[in-house]
């Protein structure tokens, strides 16, 4: 298709298309002239996960930038480059690691990860910002005189394993190994506000279900 | 205690604790003097959840005068007081209910809540600003061509609603009426980060056993 059809079916001015393009974040046309280019499914697929990490995940252009770098990287095998591109993902504030809370988090997400069994984090552990940023949010629960300890988050750690292995189900059924790694950044930019509201929403109906409306 | 110990217990200044004294999101302690006042572990329970909602929420003080209003107003019922509370808190944009992905999200979302059986959830309906919020979600992905039906959705909301019961039966083991609702409004908006962390640690973690590190 053309740039207009691009345009048109993505959603995306052709002023922006062309700016991604400049940015590296989508590959270039097949050339079939002077001034034209041909476009594909993939490049509609690529504008739509450039719309999700920038229009509902706000990240600045430049940090979605990276992600998508990270995407295209095939020098990586899949769980690096998945991994590096949900890294790049803007995290929360860094552990104050000479806080006496923030200490006593890092010893309960250690003993979390020991009681579930998840040897690759513990292996990965502080290297990664989602730990760190666990560690924080424990931290501040703690600080707050809510106490959550392995015990208390262990069922909630199982449900989103549980999620976790619907999600890469999910995953398998797209065929390409881009197509694979694009649907995750995307399911885990786009699916955090669809998770929250079904929370809220299932905390009131339990409610409504054991106290009545 | 007097309140320069409630400052250093609740890590509280004294000056913002009497701006909360006045702005009536803390109650006034008992008298004992002209100028003294005593205060107990409901003050200092009541300063926890006032730093969860402010500190951790980001909630404007406004918004969090009016949660607190509604979690003390003993006219309501649990259930109500609840879901007041929890529908003060600040939710995202409302949706445009002329556009077609909004509308087709609702009918995507009525049908999720019928497979689910949730029927006080499909009473309240469009009321529940948790709702109006799944809605958008729901019309983002879709709009961008990630297609999210009911039936891609309602394996996540039985999820959720695992995690809502053992929300409400941790909530449980608090004593009194008051500090059951205070408890479930710090814990949904504390308990968030903890999830999200909890499940991209599950991707990545669920990701590095099918294909390896």
């Amino acid at each position: 298709m053309r740039l207009a059809e691009l345009s048109e079916r993505s959603g995306v001015s052709t002023a922006t298309i062309k700016y991604y393009l400049r940015q590296g974040m989508l590959a270039p046309g097949r050339r079939i002239g002077a001034t034209t280019a041909d476009y594909d499914e993939t490049h509609l697929r690529r504008l739509r996960l450039v719309r999700a990490l920038i229009e509902v995940g706000r990240l600045p252009v430049a940090t979605a930038k990276e992600v998508i770098g990270y995407v295209d990287d095939d020098s990586l095998d899949r769980t690096m480059r998945l991994g590096a591109a949900l890294w790049a993902l803007p995290h929360g504030p860094e552990p104050d690691e000479s806080d006496a809370s923030v200490i006593a988090a890092h010893h309960e997400v250690d003993r979390l990860l020991e009681v579930l069994g998840w040897s690759t984090t513990r292996e990965i552990g502080r290297l990664s910002p989602d730990l760190r940023e666990l560690v924080v949010a424990v931290a501040t629960l703690n600080r707050l005189g809510y106490p959550y300890d392995a015990e208390l988050m262990a069922p909630y750690a199982r449900l989103m394993h549980q999620a976790a292995v619907i999600d890469l189900d999910f995953v398998e059924t797209h065929p390409s190994e881009e197509e694979k790694v694009e649907t995750v950044v995307a399911a885990t930019v786009l699916f955090e506000p669809v998770l929250r509201a079904l929370r809220r929403l299932a905390q009131a109906e339990e409610s409504a279900r054991r106290y009545g409306l």
